[in-house]
């Protein structure tokens, strides 16, 4: 086994971009990876891309080959979907496939387009992530689900929607200097709490955005980086991937996430480390509630204890471990299939000292990016590492 | 690295099933192939699942961690959609996983509902395997876009409508014994010619079906096969995927498919084989010109020769190196997500020799099973041998 560098990393601004297609906006990405990277075109052996809803959107499915040619890359293209883990799957693949010397370079990435729908359209066409025969027909969406979550936290080990308002008001502060994020905009715990309800008690500022935008980072084996005297101080070491019950009906408990937890335990594992030694992490927080989930499957606090990390200011930039430093889906935004890819650019970037939040975390070692599917029916942990 | 083996494999039939979901079809797949592999289920560390237009035909998108579901397993799962090759390119990571030490075994599979679309509804969702902007806008739709290819075909390198006959004649032929099969019906190449034309020179016994149906088959190590006794006796000894222009005007000629070119080309040097070392071949003849490109990308015909080749007899059940004994997408179906996977179990169980058609090649050690996607803008190849 080798080593797995990351090369270089692109992203396009997040937000709305309805006129432009998926392949616009992952040749843009693509691009501004491979410019990032020093690493040819053409030494790319692979496009591993995660995409969610293309077929809706764009009725376009079969991206793989698409992608790859609006990539500039002539080499094997596979779309990879797990719902909004899409290219968090894409990446574990690239990973092995790069560790055990399938490949020496890869690209990975993801793209999706969703305002072209509009609100009521991107929230039918986001159902096809949860069980249709047995939730979605029962009437439940994405903002139905995670509120039944948080209601079970609650419920469970306390907590209230102030805890939650500290979560996003973080948020879309660590949003406010990054120029791909859809908000950079300050709000307060009064506007978050004063929001409309979207599902009790959940409401508008616990939920993320409608997003248009696409990420790309091209990986390579510690030989290539080092035959082509790469700058690519920032490894890949440990990548897991977990499963659950599809649907809400068939879970142990609803306050936490199982799935996440295994893909932690096994990233972790390969990296050999523990939580203890994660200076910085980008998790999904698809709602507020998915970043307390995520906290507790990281294993940095307890079930029950992630609730308050926000309020108590632990994860904020000021933090001991701050968390979604690139402002996190909530405010940076949540372009289904690219962000799996994207936490993987936005922590690159952190812990390579270039990201407009890198000086909250000027000694940064090691980070982890966690993407979930669903209700957390499937997840990724990836463990970044710099390398001395 | 280690060996892959082929543990178990099973199939549903293939055929219209318009009232049984996607997830009832795979769940009998999966257990027909455990019961076929002497595997627990309890062993499986991953579900590599193959699906193409579940989005629209089941409004379901992230399939992965429904399908361990409805297989009895407890494992990460990763959804693949490449088009027609979805499972193609599922089978291709679990052999790398495989190899790799990554995974013992890994339960691979695909499954496809397209019945409960009818036919214009299905011709327009298989349509999101093309471009949508350069080729679907433009009216153009799969029978149309191989049509182009077969004319591109007869214009360089001559063949008519008849030798087209004789593969749909022969793959009808093959599909006679296997109860798996939509189509167990003989064909003549008169009935063949008379048919309704779909799109010059196609005519409806060109084209496959429309196919509801599942498939999944056990990856093991070899030490794993060993460790428990296993009888298993073929293994996959070579993959390959390659890539093309997703739309036809991006490529340099229509009557020849450069990806399953290098998708073979790769499995043969990998397996260490070339063209005359295989006895026997599944190939992707979604269109009957499909299987005559096929035939040539694998190398078993020089361009411009495979044409003849049914209609010499060739790849006929009597023939020296029978193509397509399952039938074929042509005659046994072509559940799309499912194909790849399926075209693995058929040729499997030929060469284990308990195949209706086993008897055509009694020693037959080496096969090939050919995947393709769109219109061959991307493909994947496997070899398959048995172990002495």
């Amino acid at each position: 086994m080798t080593g797995v560098r990351i090369a270089g990393v692109g992203l396009t601004h997040f937000g709305k971009h309805p006129e432009r297609t998926g392949r616009d906006l992952f040749a843009e990405a693509s691009e501004h990876a491979f410019a990032d990277s020093d690493v040819s075109h053409d030494d790319i052996e692979a496009l591993y891309y995660g995409n969610f809803m293309g077929e809706l959107a764009e009725h376009q499915g079969h991206q793989g080959p698409l992608m790859a040619e609006a990539a500039g890359v002539r080499a094997p293209a596979t779309r990879y979907e797990s719902a909004c883990a899409s290219s968090g799957v894409a990446i574990r693949q690239a990973v092995k496939d790069v560790r055990n010397g399938e490949a020496d370079a890869i690209l990975v990435g993801g793209a999706e387009r969703m305002n072209n729908l509009g609100t009521a359209g991107t929230t039918e066409a986001l159902a096809i992530a949860a069980d249709d025969l047995y939730e979605v027909r029962a009437g439940i969406t994405f903002p139905g689900a995670y509120a039944l979550m948080a209601r079970a936290y609650f419920e469970k080990y306390g907590g209230s929607k102030e805890d939650l308002a500290h979560i996003a008001v973080k948020n879309h502060e660590h949003a406010l200097p990054n120029e791909h994020a859809q908000f950079q905009k300050e709000i307060s715990v009064e506007q978050a709490l004063d929001a409309p309800m979207i599902a009790e008690p959940l409401g508008l500022f616990d939920a993320c955005p409608i997003t248009d935008g696409a990420s790309a980072a091209v990986l390579v084996s510690d030989e290539y980086a080092e035959e082509h005297g790469l700058d690519a101080p920032v490894s890949i070491t440990g990548t897991g991937q977990g499963g659950d019950r599809m649907a809400l009906q068939g879970r142990k408990h609803l306050a936490r996430s199982p799935a996440a937890e295994e893909a932690a335990e096994e990233a972790y594992a390969e990296a050999g480390i523990d939580a203890s030694d994660v200076d910085v992490a980008e998790v999904h927080d698809c709602f507020t509630i998915a970043e307390v989930l995520a906290l507790e499957a990281l294993d940095f606090y307890a079930p029950g204890e992630g609730i308050g990390a926000a309020r108590r200011g632990e994860t904020t930039r000021d933090g001991e471990r701050p968390v979604n430093l690139s402002g996190g889906l909530k405010a940076k935004g949540h372009p289904v299939g690219a962000t799996g890819t994207s936490q993987l650019v936005e922590m690159t970037r952190i812990l390579r000292g270039d990201h407009p939040n890198s000086d909250a975390v000027p000694d940064a070692k090691t980070g982890v990016a966690h993407n979930a599917g669903g209700t957390v029916a499937s997840a990724t942990v990836h463990v970044l590492e710099v390398q001395e």
